[in-house]
């Protein structure tokens, strides 16, 4: 009863307070004394926010928790020390701590108006005012976009982005004198120097430009400055960067003359909502996006911002949570430091904005519930609502593709998914200048856990003690190259020869993306210019099989190229080697398996020579066991290896790795199957179907037509998977001939038995 | 109302049992028709049971598990192979499953009535009385004792402890005829066959004769043997075995002569409870010997067995409980698998039997509670109605001292606890064949997480395709020798010089053990036998001080000897390095770190001298930060070393060390601090106080008397650790001038401001 009048209310309130907002003369900019705050809490919200406290169990919760956090700020007195250090240093995270508990006092200031807030926003940023003149530009030289409070633009944007928010909450409680002093010493120079004293950050398309441009933006938002709202969305006029000009990570800083929010947007989303540079750096671009909407939407809805571009903000919120294993830890597509989920603050903001501001979609709501906390404003006040009332309804991640590019045409990812197993196959773009050079790779997860990795990024983000918590030198040397990767190298050359300006021009090409039949669901994937004369192709399907217990992955990867070669083929499975099928020798020293390109960080640890018969390698992981089958011919070299090798500093983890070589193949076909069949507790001891079910895998016909692949299971199951390799419609007919018998189906790919 | 109800109606079910037991004749052995079962189940307690079905949540759940277990095996039919395989193949683990589902089996037809269990038991009992006659010994050679069923009479012996109970339970529905056929056919010639026939597995001190006691005690019992009875209590008679005849473990089989069941108790067990071949062997003994004592406290009550010195076996499950971390898992004690925990059926077993026999600790309800499962007998249900009345409390794990031997005059374990951090030290004796050569080492953990570890054993427990699932060489050549350990090696030997007929000849010394105070908890012990001429004294205090947020471990080790020795003191931190605070060279290919002794499995990572000052390692482990801060002198070798050498087969896991080397060093004082500090998120991307808290660490003082230690905090404290080094009382005074300051005291150590 009480629930249900709760609701009459709030529907009331929403009705009030949306006729209140349209029926508002527009405000003008540059009126003296507008209305505050207005950018992300409004005076109406507050109002709202106010009547409803005490109601939604989430939101006082989360209220509380920020209140206590930001009074134990205030007791510990303010401290605004002269910048110094790295990430992970003392200056940077003291800076970082203002700027996250600035907006946070702002927040708590509006919706308990008790002063002390206030004073303490005051305060700080009158120490800014005072501190940030007198600033040369940060001491440490690493960046191409050296920032004043940090050592790079990027984080003194960061800084802006939060404290505009602040600055909007006590704008009204400030006097006129208290405010000239902020934004004349403060708010614009500090506008200004991350744009226009910095062109080589703030005009570019990259999640560091889209903080400075949104950064620009919010402060515009709050003093009604026209011009710099205009530098925000379009970026600063005549300027000229040389196209080829690279920042610190070696992306391009512009290469095609697009600047601006807008920009940003048009840029790296794919209709999809897929975020070129990976879900990694997507979860960070997202809180400045979606504030920054947020904050448009409210001062400037003739925008119509997140209806831009087909809604792909609202869109990029839902494939984020896609792009995420079944603990919400998000792919480590590219540089992506692993165990980063949909749990980060900025996930928060994210998931409330969408249901707020995108239709109140009830399986967000599931994902609110899992963050269990929400924003301190009108959308988290929505969402805590709304789970007070049991909307909510189960997120589910279903498999998916994602096309990159702004047009969607630039390949993809590919996600397959039957329940406990998850597939990750790239096909995509390069991905800006966090791309790996890792065409046609993938990764496989069982229950949330890794089961054959990608390694991610070398770095230790904001600890220190590793190189200022910034990339490592081994990210270059180790983590972007294609031997780290689970895909083919060739020559032991990276793709693209590691080249960025070069891999910046291609793209991999879908081939096919089938999941109608969720126990035969496969994707498939082209590759011509990782490396010029040879074409890959691979074909990944996942299929449940009444005989096998779990699904497996089926891997095929064809290679041709116009000119005899070395192919590696590397299975990064994780956990502890338990057998091999086949013999090997293993070496009294460890040495690097070779000298650059990546291999210089691998030590070899084994190495055998096929006998032509299928190889295996069982191994055992968070109690299960896996195993690999593949095919392999006579004379292929097999080798067990393991990350660290010319790693002084321990920056990388000691992985394992077995590596598949073909020497002097001008063709290679790599055929596998990755197959989780059985468990161990060391609680009971007991060993339970610890050896594959897999007899045998053989290719039974490959030319450049078709390639079919036979599976023969222990209890004596046959089955054939034929894959058409250059046919991709789905009412095509085929047949062929194979050993005799005759096969025919209807699309690119069939399973059947064995005639 | 209900559960008062049933509370009074358990009340007196009990004391009507309780008569009927005790005012019923004492049975005579072979009596022809005795009344089954009468074994673990009594015809009394059934009907107990059935009475109370419905009304005990935990025993109706474990019961539900138990019959969709065994239908499901008895669904798939009856399969009696001939044996072939090593633990892990098929033939071992269809037996083994066998007699598990034998004697649940035997419970269901008891409790439910339902005679498919009756026959499903007789028709597989008969199966193996066709077979056993025919039956050689095992294929499989490695054991010192073959079995029949299985590679070793060990696994016999636990295949006859449970079909006994079985049998047990269908006995009176068999005819005589069937009886005679398993009996004759099956039970005598297996019951002599483990013993008898197997003088060297059945007449010893060892978990493997404890097994083989009860086994063919359980079926005298079952069957009123007498004789076999008095085997089964006190071994075979007339039997000379050479005393130094040895185990395929290398264990002795039988020293000093003593034999039996009651030998089993006396010899291994201390007065504490502390089984001296550790927790993991302790809870795989905990099994025969509850359950037998179960057995003789319903057949032989006039033997008191709970009661006997002074309740061993029911201080022994507590004693086990406490040598369990947060989470329950067993440390990792001589030859242990790491997992094994509190959640094992023995330990089901165990709790059940001495919550019910050992006057109903409810603090034992609370594992209960956390194991969720109940043995199907008088006990589990004692347990299930207790919980049921919500009785249980919650078991808490204090800091305890341990002590080893016989009469408790052998060493022992010392655990110091303080939330979140537990300290195991070890100083105790050998430890029988299962024994691992690390006097004075210890291990420590965090929230249940291993943070400086002990590696346990090198063995995949019934994972077939490692060694046939037994113990692997490397257990030898790595896991028992004493570099595989945090403790000193003199001369690259180990301990004892691993050998165990000298090491069983020794233990260590407890010196003192003070939990008075917990915010200075203090054990120390001494070994002056494991290398003749050196003598080594460890003090570890775990420290809880106001100045630091955790508790820390302050770790001093004086070594003393007749002659100069180098000396290596390792620490398996566990973890990714971050940074230590001196330099380095790594090399460019990893060789072994010696040729010998442990040595050859470790791998140089790096290697650095001290310049003299403290050397640190800073390590991040499970999104913690932890330091190691230790004295070194001025061309001390610091060695980065990796597990994984010489080991073909990847039987090891790849885990790191450092390794202080003091060389050419007749006395030697290690002085070290461990440290908790810090924490870091990957969500989050905070890291949070990453650095040590110790600004330096210095020894004031050292000599033969007197050892004092100077810990300087970053935030300008200042405290002095002093122990005296051959006084232990209590109540001594004493007094001593450090840097021409006096300082004094009571007992034999302080810790106090430095003046």
């Amino acid at each position: 009863m009480k629930i249900i009048l709760n609701s009459i209310l709030t529907a009331t309130c929403c009705f009030l307070l949306t006729s209140c907002n349209t029926s508002q003369a527009p405000e003008t900019l540059n009126t003296s004394e507008p209305s505050h705050p207005k950018l992300i809490l409004t005076a109406n919200g507050v109002n709202s926010i106010k009547s409803q406290l005490g109601k939604t169990p989430l939101f006082d919760k989360s209220l509380e928790e920020t209140k206590a956090e930001v009074d134990a700020e205030i007791a510990l007195g303010i401290d605004v020390p002269v910048p110094k250090d790295f990430s992970g240093g003392y200056t940077h995270e003291r800076h970082k701590k203002n700027f996250l508990i600035l907006q946070k006092a702002g927040v708590l200031f509006q919706i308990l108006d008790d002063e002390k807030y206030a004073i303490y926003i005051r305060d700080m940023l009158m120490a800014y005012a005072k501190l940030y003149p007198t600033l040369p530009v940060h001491p440490q030289t690493r960046s191409y976009a050296r920032g004043k409070l940090f050592w790079q633009c990027l984080n003194d944007s960061n800084w802006l982005v939060y404290t505009s928010q602040a600055y909007d909450c006590i704008y009204n409680w400030l006097s006129k004198e208290e405010r000239d002093v902020l934004e004349n010493d403060l708010f614009k120079p500090f506008a200004d120097f991350i744009s226009i004293e910095n062109p080589q950050f703030f005009n570019r398309v990259h999640n560091h430009s889209t903080w400075g441009n949104v950064a620009v933006g919010m402060i515009a938002l709050v003093m009604d400055d026209d011009s710099l709202l205009q530098r925000a969305l379009y970026g600063i006029k005549n300027v000229n960067l040389d196209a080829n000009m690279k920042d610190n990570d070696g992306g391009f800083i512009n290469k095609d003359g697009k600047v601006g929010f807008f920009a940003n947007l048009d840029e790296p989303f794919s209709p999809d909502g897929y975020y070129t540079e990976g879900p990694y750096y997507q979860r960070y671009a997202m809180y400045p996006f979606l504030i920054f909407a947020e904050a448009l939407q409210n001062k400037k809805p003739e925008l119509k911002i997140f209806q831009y571009k087909d809604s792909v903000l609202l869109k990029s919120v839902k494939t984020l949570i896609n792009l995420s294993d079944a603990d919400g830890d998000f792919f480590p597509i590219n540089d992506a430091q692993k165990g980063m989920s949909y749990y980060s603050r900025e996930l928060v903001t994210a998931v409330d904005i969408a249901y707020h501001f995108g239709g109140n979609d009830p399986q967000l709501l599931s994902i609110a519930q899992k963050q269990d906390r929400v924003v301190l404003d009108d959308s988290g006040m929505s969402v805590a609502n709304d789970l007070q009332l049991n909307k909510a309804k189960p997120f589910v991640k279903s498999s998916i593709e994602l096309r990159d590019g702004p047009n969607g045409d630039q390949g993809g990812i590919g996600i397959l998914r039957n329940e406990p197993m998850e597939l990750v196959f790239k096909y995509a773009a390069q991905g800006l200048s966090h791309g790996h050079y890792d065409k046609l790779s993938y990764s496989m997860y069982e229950d949330g856990n890794e089961v054959l990795q990608d390694y991610g990024l070398a770095r230790f983000v904001n600890i220190e003690q590793k190189g200022g918590g910034n990339y490592l030198k081994e990210n270059t040397t180790w983590a972007k190259q294609t031997i780290a990767h689970n895909t083919v190298v060739q020559n032991e050359a990276s793709h693209f020869n590691g080249e960025y300006e070069i891999g910046s021009m291609y793209h991999s090409e879908g081939y096919l993306f089938d999941i109608g039949n969720r126990n035969l669901q496969v994707v498939s994937a082209k590759e011509k210019n990782a490396y010029p004369g040879t074409e890959m192709h691979r074909t990944m399907a996942m299929i449940k099989d009444s005989s096998l217990t779990k699904p497996f992955v089926l891997d095929i990867v064809k290679v041709t190229s116009n000119k005899p070669n070395q192919y590696d083929f590397p299975f990064y499975y994780l956990g502890q080697l338990m057998q091999t099928n086949f013999e090997y020798s293993a070496p009294k020293s460890l040495a690097p398996l070779g000298a650059a390109n990546g291999y210089q960080h691998l030590y070899s640890e084994g190495k055998g020579i096929s006998d032509g018969n299928n190889s295996t390698l069982n191994w055992l992981l968070n109690g299960k066991f896996y195993t690999l089958t593949t095919v392999t011919s006579q004379g292929d070299e097999l080798h067990l290896a393991r990350v660290g090798a010319n790693d002084p500093n321990f920056n990388l983890r000691r992985d394992p790795a077995l590596i598949l070589r073909k020497k002097n193949s001008k063709d290679a076909l790599f055929v596998s199957i990755i197959e989780s069949h059985g468990t161990y507790s060391p609680v009971s001891e007991l060993a339970i179907n610890a050896y594959s079910n897999i007899k045998k895998l053989e290719v039974l016909f490959d030319d450049s037509y078709y390639t079919a692949v036979a599976i023969w299971t222990k209890d004596e199951h046959s089955k054939l998977f034929i894959i058409s390799n250059t046919n991709n419609q789905k009412t095509q007919k085929h047949q062929i001939s194979i050993n005799g018998k005759e096969y025919q189906w209807t699309g690119p790919f069939t399973f059947q038995n064995i005639k």
